[in-house]
Order: C-alpha cells, then structure tokens, then sequence
C-alpha cells in the first residue's frame, strides 16, 4: 500500500518501446500499460478480476420536480439488478466483470431483495436547495459503505474497480457538488440527465442555484470538498468518493464512470490535495472510462486535467450518458488489453525481429 | 444470404427503446444494436465467436525505400505471429477473438512454418511505381484467399470477422489505392506508417505520385476500383477485399481496422457500387473500428460517409496506427455489448420499473 511503485514509468516505457511494434504505435494502450505498470509495481501488469460497484440512494431534491422520471424508479431498478435486467448486468457479463450493488440510501425498504447489498445510511439524502444532504455521521458512513465495498474488493482478488451509481435526482446532487467544487455555474454544469424536457432543466437549474447560495454564498465553500459532499452531494455521490480513495489506497485501478461518478472521484481528489484525507495515490489510479454528453462532464474532466499524475483523458467516447457503471464495464477490455500488450508482446530480440530506423523514428512527434 | 432482413430498424430501434434505460441513454450502442439486429435478423444478436484475420504480403514498392524498416521484418512478423508474440496475438486472446493469419504473399519461404495458413499467391506485389502490382490472374487469386477466409469462418459459426494485414511498404500501398480511388493527391494519402522519417517520406510521397502518373493519369481509374486494386493495391489488401464482400454475402459483422484495412474496404464498397461485383449488404455488415492516426485514415472514413447505408464513425479512438487487426480486436468488446443490451436486457413492462415523461424526453433533440 506505498504510494510509491519499484517501476517507474521511464522503465515502463522502456519496456513498452522493445515490444514487437513501431514505436507508439499502439497509441494510447502504451500510455495504458505504462501506467498499469507503475501502479502494479511490476511489468507484468494484470487485470484477472475486475469489479462494478453500483451505488444506489435517493435524493430529497427530487422533490423540486428535477427529474423525468418518478422517484420509486430508484427502488425498482434496484429490483431489476438483483434480477440481472439492467444495462449494468449484461454489458459487465459481457466483459467478465462482476458487479456488486449496494443500497447506500434508497428511499424504500429493500430488506427483503436479493442480489443486492443492504447498506443503507438513510432514506434518501436532504433537499439540498432547502438543507445539507447529510449530516457529518452520515456523510461519514456513507463514505465507509464505499471504502469497505473497496476494501472487499481488494480482499476478492480484484485488481481493477469501476464505480457506478443509480438514484433518481442524482444528477442534480452530481452538478451543484461540480458547481460547488469548481465555482461553475448552474447553467454550466446542470444538463438533462435522463432527459428532461426544458421547462424541467430550468426547475433543475433553479434548485441547484438555490442550494449553491444556501450552503456556497460567494463559492464559499470550495476549499472545503468534504463539506460540498456533505452539503450538497448525495449517499451515493459519498460512497463512489469513499470507495475510490480506499481502492487507490490498495492501487487497485479506479475507474471512473460517467458524470456522477467522475464529479464524485473530483471530489475524492480535491480531498486529497486539500489533505482532508490521507495521502494516497488516486491520481495514478484513476482512469476515466468514457466520455460522457451530459453537459457537466466535460467540466468534471476539465478540473482533473490540472492535477498532478492525473490523465483525464476518457478511455471511450459511445455519447452515452446511462451511469450504473456501464461505462466503466464496457471500458474493462481496454485497460485488460494495453495490460497483456505489456505482459505478453514479444520483444524484438526475442521474437528476432529486426528493428526499425529507431533514430529516424524518435525525432518524429509522439502520437499523444 | 439475402441482403433484405426480416427485422427493419424502425422495429430494432421499438425494441432498444423498451428496455429499462432512459430514451437514447447508451448512446452509439444502442444505434450499433439496431444493426446488429437488422444485420443478424433477430432481436437477439450476438456474437458467440468472433475472429480476426491477418493477411501479409510483401511490396515491390518497398524497393523504393519507403519504410522504416527492411523488408525481412514481414517474414520475421510471420514468425511471431505464429508464436503467438505479436499485439494481435495478444490483444485477441483477452478479448476472446480468434486471429487466422495467411500469407497472401511474403517474399520469403514459410513453408515450414505453422501456426499460419499458407496461401501465397507470388512473393511479393510488383514495385506500383513502376509496374503493375499484380497481373488480373493474381489479383482474382488474391480476392479469393480473402472470400475463402470469410467463408471458412462463417461455416466455423463466427459472426463478426476483423480484418487485418502485415506487410512492410503496405501503407504506401494503401495511400496509392486510396489516391486512385479518390483523386486525393498523395501529400494528402501518404503519412509516416510504421514512422518513417521527413526524407523517407518525400520518396514515398515521391513513389505514390509516379505510381497514379503511371496508371491513373488524369484520374483515369476513378470508376474502375478492381482495376485500382490490380495496378496499385497489394496481394493482402486484395484479400482484405475480398474477405470483406464474401463475409457481407453471408451477413457476418465486417470490422475494418486502421488505414490499410479501412482503404481495402473503400475499394470494397465501390467495387459494390459500381457493380463490378454483385450486390452484398457491406454497408450494412460494416463497422470501422478505430480512428487511425495514419494520414490518410480521415480521408478514406470520408470516401465512406457518402456511401448509403454507411455508419462510418470509427468505435474507438486510441490514437493507435499498428493494424494487424489490433484495433479490430480491441473493437470486438463494444460489438458484443450492443448485442447483449438489445438480447438480454429487460424491458420497462417486464421489469416493472415505471417508464419516464417520455413525450418530454422525445422533444429533445438525439444526442447522435
């Protein structure tokens, strides 16, 4: 659990640049493997097992009318995952990925359904543009469904973790944190979620103006990530930052989803610049499975590009915008692949291939 | 084997609409699934087995001193593919995809050699600056390694087939056919390949310009794309088209790779419209898997916009330019997701989560 790996990434690259191929010539899966390398301490890097974490809670702005669809949505998606009918289902069956839903904060009691996590903190966060979505206990549990859903994971063998979400009225939570964190306002970064038509996106954007001058008069509160959690986030929002700071702490790979869940890993790393938590190395961790078109991510991507060792280039771009952690699921294969590309190419001396004219080749710009 | 489905898109797109995700919320996958559907006959596709083929040659062109490095490597490559060493090989094997390499025509013995299928038409292409890549006779030869792939893998119970190439000199081949297809001059076809340097690329800008003054002055073989194929193609990128067409005949899912294998294609496709073949539903059948950073790439995905029925939006956009299949491979994880959403995801009525204010949701404008 060092923050500190015995590859560093001039060794990596090196590695990378003897592999039977023209130099760079795999693009972006180098700069993949390179980085799995460093973070698994080894050139060897490997994703056996990998894992969807599905964080589900409700939300008490939903009573702004913010969202297209009805707030029992929650609980019956949730139904819906125990049976394997979701998005997140089949395309993680697909790509050998299992996935773990966790009830953090659904507003109906789910004790008798199977196939899911009972994790409940409380039913359904605060209205956030009348009060804080949670208290400091709460926020706090809520972080540990999170880091223990990431600790189980590293204990199960997983060495990569996708984090998902599903709430109805969490993109509403997911733009005033960004607009909290960022000082962003409403009109930049409250979009249309599931789809709301435009008299629904003005309510929406009305109540996230209405929380950002409750809880964040004057961006006030931007310094502080874990009182924007708190005050304007969501059980769900908590649990995805609560799990990413726990499995970087394990180096396991991170993967961000889409515009929730990267708002959320935001928040976990401004958490860690500000020293609110402990050091750990999320930023080498952490890769961004898509690009998301709901209009907030771009933002989200925006304000992780300045961080140190932070690679904020999304792996995929499919115009999708579902969350559940269906990004992160379909993005697997990718990590998996530039993974093998560094533990299983051939070299050139021991393939006896012949190289290139490298010096010719090395003055050439690099791809990225 | 007709190219009439009994599944239209207005039914497919009914049926992605139903299942329990916003409208339009998994974006390009979901249009992707509706092909498949079409393309398959079925609301349910899938893609059991998928396989990439290799096809490698070698170029008289490469006399002219075109590449980064020596010919042999073609040869050597044969080797290591056999091996099981190269990104191919490697990338395939995580994403459950077969790979068949042939020799079409490498300028060296590999009789002895196994783990490849051995099909050589003549030891390389002659040099198209000068000659005729291939005499009528070869080039129905090579067409025909290519469609006995495809239909080998069909009889095999593969449903979506890559196609992918080795050859050193192969992308200036590949500019030359994509220059004669389109009247593109060659400073705007002919790019760094493997990553030759500023001189290596004037004389292959230099040997693609005598090549179109010699067989397509005035832009004389526009309309005759066989003929293009014949005098300035390649032995590999023959077979490329001619695995893409059969594989259409038998409605497998055609996936195109990087430039080499997005040219061969194009040629395909007008072969196709001008009725220089008979009619197969390749627009249909085709996916293009990746967005090169070949020179040229962008150019020949254009040449594809205008074609009816074409879907020529790349899946992937790694920066990579390796071919051999590698994006095609790489590709393959995205396929199948979109056709496990539409087989096995569940409906709002089966599941019985309540659906949105769909006509809202309707009024705003697709996000594709």
């Amino acid at each position: 659990m060092s923050s500190h790996s015995p590859i560093d990434a001039a060794v990596a690259r090196q590695a990378i640049d003897a592999k039977t191929k023209p130099l760079g010539a795999l693009g972006r899966l180098e700069d993949i493997a390179v980085r799995l390398a460093v973070l698994q301490g080894t050139l060897e890097p490997a994703i056996p097992s990998a894992r969807v974490c599905v964080f589900a809670a409700d939300h008490g702005v939903a009573d702004e009318g913010v969202s297209a669809y009805p707030r029992a949505v929650t609980a019956e998606m949730m139904k819906n995952f125990g049976r394997g009918g979701a998005a997140i289902n089949v395309i993680a069956a697909v790509n050998a990925v299992d996935v773990e839903v966790m009830d953090v904060g659904v507003d109906a009691d789910l004790s008798a359904l199977a196939g899911i996590r009972h994790e409940k903190v409380r039913r359904g966060s605060g209205n956030l543009a009348v009060e804080a979505a949670m208290t400091a206990e709460e926020l706090s549990a809520a972080l540990e469904v999170g880091a223990s859903a990431a600790r189980r994971a590293a204990a199960a063998g997983v060495r990569a973790l996708g984090l998902g979400e599903m709430g109805i009225g969490n993109t509403t939570a997911a733009s005033a944190l960004l607009s909290a964190l960022t000082g962003q306002p409403p009109a930049a970064t409250v979009g249309r979620g599931t789809g709301v038509n435009d008299e629904t996106l003005v309510r929406k954007q009305g109540a996230v103006g209405r929380a950002l001058r409750l809880h964040s008069p004057d961006n006030g509160l931007q310094a502080d990530p874990r009182e924007c959690l708190r005050r304007v986030g969501g059980l769900e929002l908590a649990a995805i930052t609560g799990a990413a700071l726990e499995a970087a702490r394990h180096r396991l790979v991170v993967v961000a989803d889409g515009f929730i869940s990267t708002v959320s890993v935001l928040c976990a790393l401004r958490m860690v610049a500000t020293g609110q938590v402990p050091a750990v190395p999320l930023a080498e961790a952490l890769f961004f499975a898509h690009r998301s078109t709901e209009r907030g991510y771009a933002i989200a991507i925006e304000a992780c590009v300045g961080i140190a060792g932070c690679d904020a280039r999304p792996l995929l771009d499919l115009e999708m915008r579902l969350g559940e952690g269906s990004g992160a699921a379909l993005a697997m294969p990718v990590l998996r692949s530039a993974a093998a590309v560094m533990r299983e190419m051939a070299t050139f001396a021991a393939a006896g291939v012949s190289g290139g004219d490298h010096e010719a080749v090395h003055t050439q710009p690099k791809a990225s």
